[in-house]
């Protein structure tokens, strides 16, 4: 492996990183707000740590063979938050180390979870670094998950190559990843710039249209404000931030195909998309009504006007709240934490398991009973009109394993802290499906400030597990990996 | 397929628990307590129908294949239960028939929840029946693991084919069963007749003795008191408890074998065997020490003793309880809940997952993980020497993924109904896999008699899936079963 080739290159993205900073100095140099010596600082030191890496590694710079992708996507999504804790920790009055790692490690991981209240009475700067974060983050998500873990071998959207524009499986991996991920951030703009004039034009200030693109995009879910949607209570927003939640939470790799092939077929054709879109109405119906019948809305329309927003919120894993509703019952509220554990499509800046892992376990499932009473009848599982891989099959089962022992292992280590159960559960669901609010403690009425630095440190791990797919971060555990 | 063929064979098996009802009433007899005539109506009417199955099907009587043995294990245990639940409704006042059919249902699938209150207070008879009950069970559950469900290729012990006498694939089904029945029925009654002196030497009732032998040994959990084993509060007894629990968590087959070779080699070799025992020792030291530090008990000793009996009590799913361990801190009760799921070996009277799927999981876990790195290396599941052939692990996979949709289903449906969290995950934990008591409102210290009926059924519904190992009813309901 070329250890210092990796380092190499995540120099060389620090310093990218540090030109990421520029856009909230902007503002705060804009407001004279009280953060702009943080952000200046973090510039430096930020720009000054990645040209050190780069500069020290200059001479190891080689191709990076597949393995070394692991370590970069590990190295990467361990580092940068680090120096995106930087400002808020210079800027945030009393916040630990742990929190302001926490809050970088939530923004980059478009998770959403947060540490901090009065975010109302933050800097500008602060929350636009905190949102812009988000953004920068979701673009990392969508490439990790079209161009960078199908090439790894695990997960994102490897299972739709088929449909994809001529992946090259034994091309040179840098650029390959390159022209994939320029296409997809010229989609991403678009989708970016539109969503910004609409949340402009229902009625948001300027600085809340940019900072709530920002979130919704990256289905990520930080707010300028301890209201979240609450503070406007605008069904005109709301709809604007329902559209958007859901178009994110499709593929964005479909869109560059449909973008090339100038018509989108490809979207409706999706079983994904299909299941992903059935799924979200279907709850939005059955839950409207169950807390229409509870009582706790006067009318149907009330309660089909919150519940289509915290459906998507949720089930897109983004996590924006306007109402707490933690106080639903609890049938409602664990239903929509459960959404967000797969119903987005891979590709999607979303977390979770994903929609299409689900339909592949179902047809597993509906397989493995036939097989049961006609033994010896040959039903490979297709999907899309295509016999899928065994391999695939494989590594979607292996992930589900790691998925649910992840989900146990860690309510139980929360548990063993002292924690909840409620709370303890939903705190991991949140974290490890990066969705950002819970129930119990974690509520969307409270957050993450109270926990311990150790159950901080727990819920961060488990929100960089989830992002990076459970998978590529455990294989660095096996002792296999590191040898020869 | 068979239909009436089938219907014909349950027939004579529910003659044959006609029969099994004269234990109750002898009791009954010899106390002249008051649910003699009940129990001499249950008899009068279940001999009566079992007689009329069987002699309205008698020309139809066939070998049966495969497909017939899934509706035949289906029928048998939700025609038995009912046919169990006649005595308890004409016996106790005021029960209701879905509490009855409950009760009849978690004693045969010897799961040990309870709808009851004041069993101190009802006839022996009534006592003995429903323990009795769950040696039926216990007995059932054997004969189905070890020699009914590899044959229909679900499950059970098929996973140490290889380990036992002489499978026979082609042979003919009912004499199979029958010989296998027998020698596992022998080793069994032994162990039952230990149990039963032991628990009299330790200083039970000889009627008590007998019941907690039949609760004991089909890790059932039924008791004659309210208070469980609190009733007694004597380590003398519970150390007892904990050793025949502990050897009914073993594979019954695996004593036969042993008897067989005159030797324990087969139990000692046993990777499961020795993760089942690992597992609990394991739980037994942390969680003691766990309630000892949180300040529970005043004495390492004190926690030690109470630890060891209901980590054994619930990981082996039988369910005595000596204390409100609901009160224990919410790490400990959920831990030991949580064993129950996986703990006791396939082939043992204990219910859930089983230790060797968990084993094999792991073993494709790391095996995928592996591959992730080497995608060309050639590395098959291993266990006990032998590599397992990939259709096992196909079922595993399927079995867990039924599995995980049954807690996630039955949960939620519980919710719905208005249950709280805790209790209503616990209830189906406890249900699915046969434990019995949950934490919440259905803890060690309350019981099932709150629930309404709907919520009453599903949990009756949640220990039959649990006992038939799920894909065996699953499998009924799909299309392709029923197809000719
Ligand atoms: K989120
Ligand atoms: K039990």
């Amino acid at each position: 492996m070329n250890r210092l080739a990796v380092v190499a290159l995540v120099g060389r993205m620090v310093v990218l990183f540090a030109l990421l900073m520029l856009v909230p100095l902007a503002f705060a140099v804009g407001r004279h707000d009280a953060a702009e010596r943080a952000f200046v600082t973090s510039i430096v030191v930020t720009a000054a740590a990645g040209l050190l890496m780069s500069l020290a590694t200059r001479r190891f710079r080689r191709e990076l063979q597949p393995r070394d992708g692991f370590v970069l996507v590990a190295l990467v999504w361990v580092v940068l938050p680090a120096f995106a804790a930087l400002p808020l920790w210079l800027a945030i009055p009393g916040i630990s180390v742990t929190d302001a790692y926490f809050e970088a490690m939530s923004g980059f991981t478009a998770t959403g979870a947060t540490v901090l209240t009065g975010l109302d009475h933050l800097p500008l700067s602060v929350n636009v670094w905190r949102c812009f974060l988000q953004l920068v983050g979701g673009l990392g998500i969508i490439v990790l998950a079209v161009a960078i873990l199908p090439l790894l071998g695990v997960g994102g959207t490897q299972l739709f190559k088929a449909e994809m524009a001529g992946p090259m499986k034994d091309a040179k991996m840098t650029p390959r990843i390159a022209e994939t991920a320029r296409g997809l951030w010229v989609v991403y703009f678009w989708f970016c710039l539109a969503c910004f004039f609409a949340y402009r034009w229902a009625g948001m200030s300027w600085e809340d249209a940019f900072m709530h693109m920002c979130t919704t995009m990256g289905l990520a879910g930080f707010s300028s404000h301890d209201a979240s949607f609450g503070y406007w209570n605008s069904p005109l927003i709301e709809g604007v931030a329902i559209v958007f939640m859901m178009l994110a939470g499709i593929s964005f790799a479909m869109y560059f195909v449909a973008w090339r092939q100038r018509s989108l077929r490809v979207l409706w054709s999706s079983v994904e998309v299909r299941a992903f879109v059935a799924v979200i109405v279907g709850a939005v119906l059955l839950i409207s009504v169950y807390i229409r019948l509870d009582g706790h809305y006067d009318t149907y329309a009330e309660a089909l006007r919150h519940t289509a927003f915290h459906v998507v919120s949720l089930a897109t894993t983004t996590g924006y709240a306007s109402q707490d509703y933690a106080q639903w019952p609890m049938f409602a509220a664990l239903l929509m934490v459960l959404l967000g554990c797969f119903a987005t499509c891979a590709g999607s800046t979303g977390g979770g398991i994903k929609m299409v892992r689900m339909l592949l376990l179902l047809k597993q499932s509906q397989r493995e009973l036939v097989r049961i009473v006609h033994p010896n009848v040959v039903n490979p599982v297709v999907m899309g009109g295509k016999a899928v891989d065994p391999r695939v099959m494989q590594n979607v089962i292996a992930f589900m394993m790691m998925y649910g022992a992840t989900l146990v292992g860690l309510t139980m280590v929360l548990l063993f802290s002292g924690m909840e159960p409620i709370t303890a559960f939903t705190a991991v669901i949140a974290s490890v499906n990066n969705i950002g609010p819970g129930l119990g403690e974690v509520g969307p009425a409270v957050n993450y400030g109270k926990l311990t630095d150790f159950q901080t440190w727990v819920c961060t791990f488990g929100m960089l597990l989830g992002r990076l797919e459970l998978l590529s971060l455990l294989v660095l555990f096996t002792p296999q990996f590191w040898r020869r």
